[in-house]
C-alpha cells in the first residue's frame, strides 16, 4: 500500500485544533475521513464549523454521529450540555472544569475505532494537547496510550494481523502558539473554526471563557491575529 | 458506603448472559443500571426483551441510548445490523463471524463508563465469555483488562481518586450450561430473554443460527428445556 492511499479516521471537533490536526494528517500523505459527533452541545455551531472546514480542507468524507450525551440522556451535568453557567475570565489551573463531559474522548475514539474498521483504517488522529488538557484527564499521554492498547485488542482487523491502529494526538506536547503558528503555515482556514463554549445567538465568540482565552492568548503569543468574530 | 448503596451499571441486551450478569450484581448488593443500545440491530424483539427483563429483575432505572453502527452510519457491513444472510447450523470454530460488528463492546463500555460517571457509579458489568467470543475478539480478558485501565485513566471520578472503576465480566470463564444453571438458581426470567439472530415476524428463534445453537446446547447440557418458543 502507498502512503498517499493510506486511510485515516480525524476527529474534527469545529475548533482549531481539531483543524489543525487534520492538516497534519493530510501533510502526513493520509486520505481523511472525518468524523464529528453532535453529542447534545449546546453550542450547535461547533458542529456547522466542522462541516465547513472538512469542506474547505478537503476530506474523503465527513460523517456526523448523533449521540445523547447530556444529563437527560444520564451523562452527568455538564457546562457543554446542559444549562449550566460557563465560567468566564477563570484561571486555567489544571482542576478539572465544570464543562467536562464524562468519558467523552473515550466515547469518541471508540466511535473513531469502529467507524475505523468499517473504512480499512488503523489511524485515527485526535486534537487533545497539553494545554487544553486544564484538567481533562481524557487529553493526557497516558489516556491515548491506553485507548491504543484497547484498540489493539478489541478489533478483528488488528486480532487478524491486517494491521495496527495507532491513535495520533500531535499536539499533545504542542502549546496554542505552536499548534496556531504550524496551522498557518499550513493554510488551516481559522476563521470557520469556532472555540467559544458561550457563543451568543449569532455565533459571536464571548472571549471570556476558558476556550477562547486559551485561543486569544495563543494567537498573541504566536504574532497572529485571530480571524473569527468576538461581540 | 455500604455494600447495599453501591450503584453498578449493567450492559442489558435482552440475551441469555447478559440477565445472568444482572442476577449476579444484584446478589453482589449493587444498586443496578440498566443501558441497552439500539445501534441499527436487525432483531428489535431483543430491545423489547431488554426491557421485560429489567422491569421483571429490578433495575434503579433502565435507559436505551440510539447510535447508528450500521453501514449506512459507516461502521461496516455486518449480519446483524444489515441485510446479510446469518449462518445456519455452521460449527462454532473460533473463526470471527460476519455477525461482528467492529468495536461493539468498546463503544458499550464506553457508554456504560460516561453513564456510570454521571450517576456516579465505579462498577460496570459485561455478560461476555469465553464460550460466546467465538471469534469476537472484544469478549477476551485482554480486552477487558486493557478497558478497565482506560476508565481509570481517561475519568475525573478516577482521576480524582474518588474511586477506582472495576469492568466484571463474571461469566468469562464459564460455559453456556455453567452460566444457565447459575441463572436459574437464581431465578432469572429466561422466558423473557432472546438470544436469536434471525428471529421471525412473530419474534419467534430460528433455533440454527450460532446464538440459537449455543443457546440449546448450554440447556441441554445444563439438563434444562429452554423456555423460549422456537419456530
Amino acid at each position: 500500500m502507498s502512503t498517499e492511499s493510506k486511510l485515516a479516521v480525524v476527529l474534527l471537533s469545529g475548533g482549531l485544533d481539531s483543524a489543525t490536526v487534520l492538516a497534519l494528517a493530510k501533510r502526513a500523505g493520509f486520505v481523511c475521513h472525518a468524523l464529528s459527533f453532535d453529542y447534545g452541545q449546546r453550542q450547535r455551531v461547533e458542529l456547522a464549523s466542522a462541516t465547513h472546514v472538512a469542506a474547505a480542507m478537503g476530506v474523503a468524507a465527513h460523517r456526523v454521529v448523533r449521540i445523547d450525551l447530556s444529563a437527560d440522556g444520564g451523562f452527568g451535568r455538564n457546562a457543554l450540555t446542559d444549562a449550566l453557567a460557563v465560567p468566564k475570565d477563570r484561571p486555567v489551573d489544571g482542576e478539572i472544569p465544570v464543562t467536562y463531559v464524562p468519558a467523552r474522548n473515550t466515547i469518541f475514539l471508540s466511535l473513531a475505532l469502529g467507524y475505523a474498521e468499517g473504512v480499512g483504517a488503523f489511524d485515527l488522529f485526535i486534537g487533545v494537547n497539553a494545554v487544553d488538557y486544564s484538567g481533562y484527564p481524557d487529553c493526557r499521554p497516558a489516556f491515548i496510550e491506553a485507548f491504543e492498547r484497547v484498540a489493539n485488542v478489541a478489533t478483528a482487523a488488528a486480532t487478524a494481523g491486517l494491521g495496527r491502529f495507532t491513535v495520533h494526538a500531535p499536539l499533545l506536547a504542542m502549546s496554542k502558539a505552536e499548534i496556531i503558528r504550524q496551522g498557518l503555515a499550513l493554510n488551516v482556514p481559522y476563521g470557520l473554526t469556532h472555540s467559544c463554549y458561550d457563543p451568543d445567538a449569532a455565533g459571536l465568540s464571548c472571549g471570556h471563557c476558558d476556550a477562547c482565552q486559551l485561543r486569544l492568548a495563543g494567537f498573541a503569543a504566536a504574532g497572529a491575529t485571530d480571524p473569527v468574530a468576538y461581540r
